[in-house]
């Protein structure tokens, strides 16, 4: 596999191009941002950490029936994965009230809500990623009808699996983000990376925060909160 | 009938009570607010020819097997009505982009979508009437997902029944703004007023604006573009 041209340059990752027009690799940085570009720095050893989390996280999902883009782990900072069109939505599942939604509905940080919160952003950064609901994504061209029924039954299944995958390492699976995209065979598969850097994670007793949120919230402690993260699930995985 | 206390006023309209504790009266005032309430103004006659607006479209939708609240018009600026108790949510149905979907977007005023888009918003003023989905409105217990799907098949129909009634008089039906609510029976029926107020109203031919748009952006005629509504819905109803 021989690793070509660049693609893509995100906040927290590059896409490289292979020898395979079906293949990319994915190369995890450690540049943090927050607040939509404004907030900007490296936090130490954060992108093998979430390169390792990440793998452990797709596995388990692929292994539980979730079709992923990930095939292998390179090496320290980078994944083969399929190659994907990225659909334009972030999928934002809540299990619990926190962040922008705490936010905007004025409702206090922790509180469950009586059902699962699903959300859509769309991803442009002009706009500021705004929150859209699903009639606005079909009418931006984001995708049909038909892939969000995919996209939310594909996001239910990955919801059950992730708070029982973080509940058995006394994690509770506040939100997180995902994205989907759809190979060159057409399949609609989970994409991206799943970390720190995309869930809110809190210790389960001290109701610490194991995520972003320290970055975004000069909490302190970044590295180590993505390191216990790692040590964690690395120990349930061995 | 007798007219009783006042149970709530609101910017354009006043609800009192009746010796009957399933009914009210329902009465429209000339005033006028755009932007949260930080523009106000008096729109001269507005409050009787949204009365009687109203009086003609909900007496069609009715017609055609929408469960209305309304029962009859009293006078020149009084409706009887079913009491109910509104869901605190707006359903704005948009068949061409305009007003905050246009901005939050950038997509230009006037653009036919591929799809119809609903949304729905919250109905807090100090939130400032956020836009939501579905499963915030449960969350936040505007009501339920149940609620929502009555909520949703009735909001189809009604639009496909405005479409038509203002097709016939020579206007686009642009978007619009309904609200729900239960009677003291249970039954979840459409509320409040459809008036210029509540939707964008275009001529078909100039695609001059004929609703409360006049007054937010300050274009002069408003209440001659509330009278030329009037007179379209009167020609026909006659």
């Amino acid at each position: 596999m021989e690793k070509k041209e660049q693609l893509y340059e995100g906040k927290a990752k590059q896409v490289f191009a292979t020898d395979d027009p079906n293949l990319i690799i994915m190369h995890y940085k450690d540049d943090a941002t927050a607040y939509n570009g404004i907030k900007k720095a490296q936090i130490k050893d954060k992108g093998e950490l979430n390169n390792k989390i990440t793998t452990i996280i797709y596995s388990y999902l692929a292994k539980n029936g979730i079709p992923t883009h990930y095939i292998k782990t390179l090496n320290e900072r980078e994944e083969l994965c399929k190659k994907v069109k990225i659909f334009p939505l972030e999928v934002i599942v809540r299990n619990y009230i926190a962040g922008s939604m705490s936010k905007r509905l004025d409702i206090p940080e922790g509180t469950k809500p009586s059902n699962v919160i699903y959300e859509l952003c769309y991803k442009n950064d002009a706009l500021g990623d705004p929150l859209i609901n699903d009639h606005h994504a079909v009418a931006v061209g984001a995708c049909t009808y038909e892939d969000l029924a995919v996209i939310y039954d594909l996001t239910k299944k990955i919801n059950l699996l992730l708070i029982d995958l973080f509940k058995s390492v006394g994690i509770i699976l506040v939100d997180f983000k995902i994205e989907f995209g759809r190979t060159n065979d057409g399949e609609i598969v989970l994409a991206d990376e799943i970390s720190p850097d995309t869930a809110r994670l809190w210790d389960e007793k001290t109701h610490d925060k194991l995520d972003k949120d320290r970055f975004r919230r000069d909490l302190g402690h970044v590295s180590e909160a993505y390191q216990e993260i790692y040590a964690r699930l690395e120990r349930l995985a061995a």
